[in-house]
C-alpha cells in the first residue's frame, strides 16, 4: 500500500493514494494551517470508526439483518506531552434497523474490535485502551 | 477530540469532525463499498505522512528555511492475517529549497519521526516498524 502526499505553497495537504483518489489535511492558524479540513489525528480516529464500520456492515448483511442507518461517535484522549498520543478511545454505535437485535449489534461490534478491525489493533497495541457502547435505534 | 461516521443507506461513509469538516471513507465493491474514496488503512497511512509533514514544515519555517515545495511518499506491509495491522513503513521526503541543506532536512524529518509526530508514535509504539529518508531537489 502506498501514498504521496505533497504540500506546494499552501494548505491543505493534500493527499493522494495509489489510485488517485485525494484526501485532504489541514491544522489551525497556530501552526500556519487553513483549519480547511480535519487535523491528521481526527482523521485517524475517523479511519478507526470508519474501519470498524465496514466491519459491522459485513458482518450484519452476513446474517441478513435490515440496516436502514449507523452511526458510530468516536471520542477520545490524547497524553498530556509530545507526541501526545491517544490514550483511550471510546466508540458508540447506534444502528436503525427493522429486525436486528441488541445482541446481533453487539455481537458484531466486538468481532469487529476483537478480530477484524486493523486501525483498532493498531492503536490498542500501541497502548491506548479503546471501549465501545452499542444501541438500536 | 470527537467524531462522528455515519452510513445512511450508500458509500462512501461520512466522517464529520466536531467542528463540521468532512473526510471520506470507502472500500471495493469485494466489501459492498464503491471505491470512491481512500479506504481507512490507505487513510491512516496518509494521516501518518500528513501530521509528520506538518512538524517538518514547522520546524524548516522556524530556521527560516525557504520551501518551495515538500512531498512524502510512504509505502507500508501489511500483516497477512487479521487484523492485517502495518508491520514496516517508509516515508521518503524530497523538498525543494533555495537555501535549506541535506542536514536541515535529515535533523526536521528525525525530530519529527523520533519526538514530534502523534501518528508515528502510535504506530511504532503498536510493533509497526518506521524508516525514512529525504532528499534536497
Amino acid at each position: 500500500m502506498n501514498a504521496t502526499v505533497s504540500w506546494c505553497g499552501t494548505m491543505p495537504l493534500r493527499a493522494v493514494d495509489s489510485t488517485g483518489r485525494t484526501t485532504l489535511f489541514d491544522t489551525s492558524a497556530e501552526f500556519q494551517g487553513t483549519d480547511s479540513a480535519s487535523s491528521p489525528m481526527e482523521v485517524v480516529l475517523e479511519a478507526l470508526a470508519s474501519c470498524s464500520m465496514m466491519d459491522v456492515l459485513s458482518i450484519l448483511r452476513k446474517k441478513r439483518r435490515d440496516i436502514r442507518s449507523l452511526v458510530a461517535s468516536v471520542d477520545a484522549e490524547r497524553a498530556e506531552s509530545h507526541p501526545k498520543v491517544f490514550t483511550s478511545i471510546t466508540i458508540r454505535y447506534e444502528l436503525s434497523s427493522s429486525d436486528c437485535t441488541p445482541a446481533d449489534l453487539e455481537r458484531a461490534v466486538a468481532l469487529s474490535m476483537e478480530s477484524y478491525c486493523s486501525v483498532a489493533a493498531m492503536l490498542r497495541n500501541g497502548g491506548c485502551s479503546i471501549s465501545w457502547s452499542s444501541t438500536i435505534i
